[in-house]
């Protein structure tokens, strides 16, 4: 007989390009927690914050989707399990918004920006780490913190 | 002979659907300039803010074009001259902040944060009337205030 | 007093970049009778059947709306009145199909073909004059009876 | 030392919501085989060829992205593992045509040959069973005959 399928959570991180040492880091260890909690990485599929996050999900044996803009799968960085070239470019942003049950902003510029208004505007849990300061987004201090903050409210969301 | 078209330059205005009477008639206010300059108002096509700065534009016989969410062109306020129904939903945004010359937000939630997002990685110029304090946009006090910032990069833009 | 706008109707032309001469000719008749009917045109707003179709519309004094798949618009060519940089790519073929209230296929390969997949499951009516012979369109042998079908199209429209 | 990602073949299947038993029994085999050779199943998410082959990609331990037109992941079919909510309605049409290393179009209607018209823009081999008719795709007679061929397809593209 054919299980049904208990699908898999999904964190969307979202960062730019750009990134300092500290950031990356942070940006690893909480992939690497997406990861051993069973849940699936979404993102960008680039580099900088991107590529950090997807490296720490792939080193805790985790999945990382990477929602690319463009039109070539070899955009995306080594650690993408799975990328998704929409060619849509920047309207993929949207995609990462829509498609997670919570996301955590990590640094970031203008892109990140438009990712956090997105996710606000669907309703969704946005964790921000040294990001934008946006009324709404939970901001937290620390990768733990973010980790703790993520395991709350995906409690909240079994419960309810 | 057929004429090469100098074409019209676009603006793009940014706000959400709920708005108060002031910010309405800032909004209007803001597209009879737009029109009065023969530029063309791009916008949501939906209420609100959008429904306000689209009137204005009307009232002046300037043209809107409504980049709509949905796929029904009926979801257009009254005051759309050409309303394109995209069926891309939210990621329409992106397209708001893609097509035009420079912006305007005036008030608005998150929708608007996330198009304010997408102008300012586009590099657009984004003037903001009582809405989100972002570095990179320029912040302004009056609808009139609005019209001349306008005027003066359309004015740039025309030297460089 | 305001007027409520009475708004145009849009006609999509699909077709591709490379197109031979008397295709060409037929689509800038299919766009000049587009503007002498006072409906807007709706074009992927780049070269070959775009194009010819866009001159056809200019030279008789009507609106294109050129739906472009890039962000730069100065893709479009010289005859789009208003150029829409959606940044979308090709998705950006949905939009056309979408925002329509009937199409017109000229020529064209395999964008042409995913237009008048997604217009037919739109439900819109779409003419094909030497393009791809679907199930659903409706085949034409001249720009003439291109235009007439068309007529009798929005006439129906308009009864129901 | 982390490991660079060797990343898995990911195969789109194009089919509609309607289907029948012979359909849905070839779509189901198309996905199991999907699964057995360690490549990923892309596809709509959603009833008939997408569930029938979400099933068979599921019943032989696979992994089913679906590319969801809507914003909520509950649409998905209960055999997709990784639901993406894209919110772009059926523009998500051409991400299934563009993030495909190959595809296969199981029967299907409109939005199927939409499907078809965007991979083969895209240069993508695609595999038609009593599918659209359409010159540049590859007709094969069976589901046995469709795995042949894309195993042939990956093949090429190893060796290439």
């Amino acid at each position: 007989m054919v299980k049904k399928i208990q699908r898999s959570r999904i964190i969307s991180v979202f960062g730019g390009r750009k990134a300092d040492p500290k950031q990356c880091e942070d940006a690893e260890a909480i992939g690497r927690a997406i990861a051993e909690r069973g849940w699936i990485l979404l993102c960008g599929g680039r580099s900088g914050i991107m590529e950090a996050v997807s490296r720490g999900c792939n080193e805790a044996g985790g999945l990382t989707v990477g929602i690319l803009p463009g039109t070539d799968d070899s955009d995306a960085n080594s650690f993408v399990s799975i990328p998704i070239a929409t060619g849509i470019g920047l309207a993929r942003n949207e995609i990462l918004a829509c498609a997670c049950d919570a996301a955590v902003a990590i640094g970031g510029k203008y892109g990140t920006l438009s990712e956090i208004g997105h996710a606000l505007q669907y309703g969704k849990s946005v964790i921000v780490l040294g990001s934008w300061d946006i009324p709404g987004t939970i901001a937290v201090h620390s990768a733990e913190e973010a980790v703790l903050t993520l395991d709350s409210i995906m409690k909240s969301k079994e419960l309810s």
